[in-house]
């Protein structure tokens, strides 16, 4: 097999054999293939697209270049969840206790944050003494146990992924839906679950900017998780503008918080009643969508899902208290606020920079081994549509220093428009596709 | 300025501007852009194409990759000619005495043959002594005083296309319109002739398997010529079958010598005919085509052409004699020939494994330092369309043992078949674009 005849034939439009797709991902991984060819033929498969069973095959090859977790010695359904990411997006904090208080299993191995985008991680380490690093046994114990555990990654999953990726991410080839899709999906699928919940995001501060393109992945992803035999949906969400309100570690973590003691509502808890409905029917612990969504309001509700988060993190060697008492999660010493220089209607806000101006705090990593304050960050007071009037704070500022959060609220309030006609507000769950 | 962008820019179908299209030729030359970047940017322009003033760049820009020959101390209208590289091409051979008799100043620096087909030096270098490495010095005087001279690549010629092709060998990416012209004109272009003629190959043996792309390449030839200030023409000739009847560097030699001399006609005079008028009026030597195409009649008739040869090859260290007197030149010492084993019209002859038939035999080179023997080859007495009886003789193989010989046999039987009702003769000259 030679790989010039693989990279014409797809060039060709033609499909690719299952055995030509094995061959390429192991002899990339193993260095036979050069990257110049793959990049080629990452080209070529970006303008032909790839099958469904092309993509389910590439999907599989990859995520046997490495290990596979086996979830097996957990009792239950196992369910996880993906985000493709966005600024503000502490949603795993509270779906995760969420389904588990719900009777769904969960073990997911996560990952820490880049660039603007935080990792849930670094989150749960604003619980002071939270251990990533327990292992696989405690793991899959304190799983068995309460139902919940979130840990770093230990297996080597998908090298193929990290290999490709970096090339992609240097060739212009990123934007190709079959290779998103089994990017995304070989790890879901070398991380154990049974069911999983894809929250894709759109819009300026997304990956993904048209509900168009969107629609595309989401409809991949799913489909790709069912014929690899997972029960698999997908929700489409907005974001153009921050999810929720808080984007910093710590301040992400009191947000969750907020919303699992049933005092913050709003898109945050919306879109973690959506996704966790599509688990627990997935799951076959709710029968359908309205019966999930009453038993996760139960939850919140009752405050099983707080003690959930409680329980995982006193398991992990975090104290229950933290969870209660929030106040004794880390601050920062400056705060500042925002007051707005007009009065009027919030028109838009630049989500993207929104997570810069988190990064340039110090809340995020430029590169794999910055060091990040968890306590910086932001936490806006007005979201589009919002009426807003002159000298009323647009957010605050959680700085280290002064100079820092006065360069902070330059940079927020260069990131808001305004109208003085009512703005509509932007609808938040786009699509649901299962 | 960031590759990664440029190849995005093209993958949107975007065009490059001048700059960009600089930069990326001297950053790739220069071993700042790496080759899985220009490999996926290639595939990029294969699916988009490229405007004429995009390839016009690119072509200008590979051009100054290297040195650019100065012909300007040679008096007169300075002539070229290019040959996209098929089985049997001896036509330089012929048409540059031909259009030197005629007044067309002939400078070419010419390449050796690789793989299947010939080399205009190796044929040259049939004539026993004949120099290809005479100095840039030599080289002008000779066209100043006698018209022509014929020799190997001193210069450092475009060395961007030699690590482009390299790259886009082994990646798909050669089937490119727009980087098949940038590739070809920028060779052209700095070889320094004022009027240039492409003859295009199309067909089984040829690069181009379609009319269709044949026609797409000649004109985007002819354009950017045009665009780069050169008089340019191109010809779409038949490669469905070897050109002529001679395959071999010697044998070819010999044919060429029978065309200058008026003693075979057919689809070698024909081509000949038809590249020299493109040169003699887009040289302004000849009013028309008719025109031309007389004055080349009678530089054969009157065998100035020939003459043209001999001074040609006594400047450049040979011997006239061996012009005149084919017998002195090479001659293998084995000749076999090959008696049909049917019946019926010649249907059609496997060009390219005729090609493969002559390397066989030892007249063509595998890698570029192989040996070749100048003496081996053969010789066609039938083409597609003509009648053959049972037991007359297809060809005659001209070998160095008996074994060889044999083998080459039996292959050329096997490239010919044959059909019991009458085969029109295919049309040589497709089109001529002007």
């Amino acid at each position: 097999m030679l790989m010039t005849d693989l990279i014409a034939k797809k060039r060709d439009g033609e499909e690719l054999t299952t055995e030509e797709i094995r061959f390429l991902i192991d002899c990339y991984v193993s260095g036979k293939i050069a990257d110049y060819q793959m990049s080629a033929l990452c080209m070529a498969i970006l303008f032909r697209g790839m099958s469904d069973r092309e993509t389910l095959d590439l999907t599989m090859a990859m995520m046997h270049s490495g290990d596979v977790v086996d979830l097996s010695p957990i009792r239950g359904v196992k369910g996880d969840k993906h985000s493709t990411g966005g600024v503000g997006d502490k949603t795993s904090l509270i779906l995760c206790p969420m389904v588990a208080a719900c009777g769904l299993r969960i073990a997911k191995m996560s990952g820490r944050g880049l660039g603007h985008t935080g990792g849930t991680l670094d989150k749960l380490e604003s619980f002071p003494g939270y251990n990533i690093a327990i292992g696989e046994k405690r793991f899959i114990d304190n799983v068995n146990r309460i139902g919940i555990a979130i840990m770093g990654q230990t297996a080597n999953i998908v090298p193929a992924d990290k290999k490709l990726y970096a090339l992609r991410d240097v060739t212009g080839t990123v934007a190709s839906i079959p290779l998103i899709v089994s990017s995304i999906m070989s790890k879901k699928l070398a991380a154990g679950a049974d069911v999983i919940v894809l929250d894709v995001k759109c819009g300026s501060g997304a990956f993904m900017k048209t509900e168009e393109d969107a629609y595309k992945l989401a409809n991949g992803l799913t489909r790709i998780g069912k014929l690899a035999g997972k029960k698999c949906a997908a929700v489409i969400t907005d974001m153009d503008q921050p999810l929720g309100c808080a984007v910093g570690n710590a301040l992400e973590v009191k947000e969750a918080i907020s919303v699992l003691r049933g005092e913050t509502k709003g898109d945050l808890l919306e879109l973690c009643l959506t996704l966790g409905s599509c688990l627990l029917v997935g799951a076959g612990i709710a029968e359908d969508k309205e019966k999930a969504e009453a038993m996760l309001r139960e939850a919140v509700d009752s405050g099983a899902a707080l003690r959930k988060l409680a329980e995982m993190v006193e398991a992990q060697d975090g104290r229950a208290e933290d969870v209660y008492d929030t106040s004794r999660l880390p601050e920062a010493p400056v705060k500042l606020e925002v007051p707005s220089e007009v009065s009027g209607y919030m028109r838009h806000i630049e989500c993207e920079k929104i997570g810069l101006i988190s990064m340039h705090l110090g809340g995020g990593r430029a590169t794999k081994d910055s060091q990040i304050d968890l306590s910086v960050g932001l936490v806006l007071h007005k979201k589009v549509g919002d009426r807003v009037e002159k000298g009323e704070s647009l957010a605050t500022i959680h700085a280290s220093t002064e100079e820092k959060a006065r360069e902070a609220a330059e940079l927020l309030r260069a990131c808001c428009s305004f109208s003085d006609e009512p703005v509509q507000r932007p609808t938040f769950i786009k699509a649901i596709i299962q």
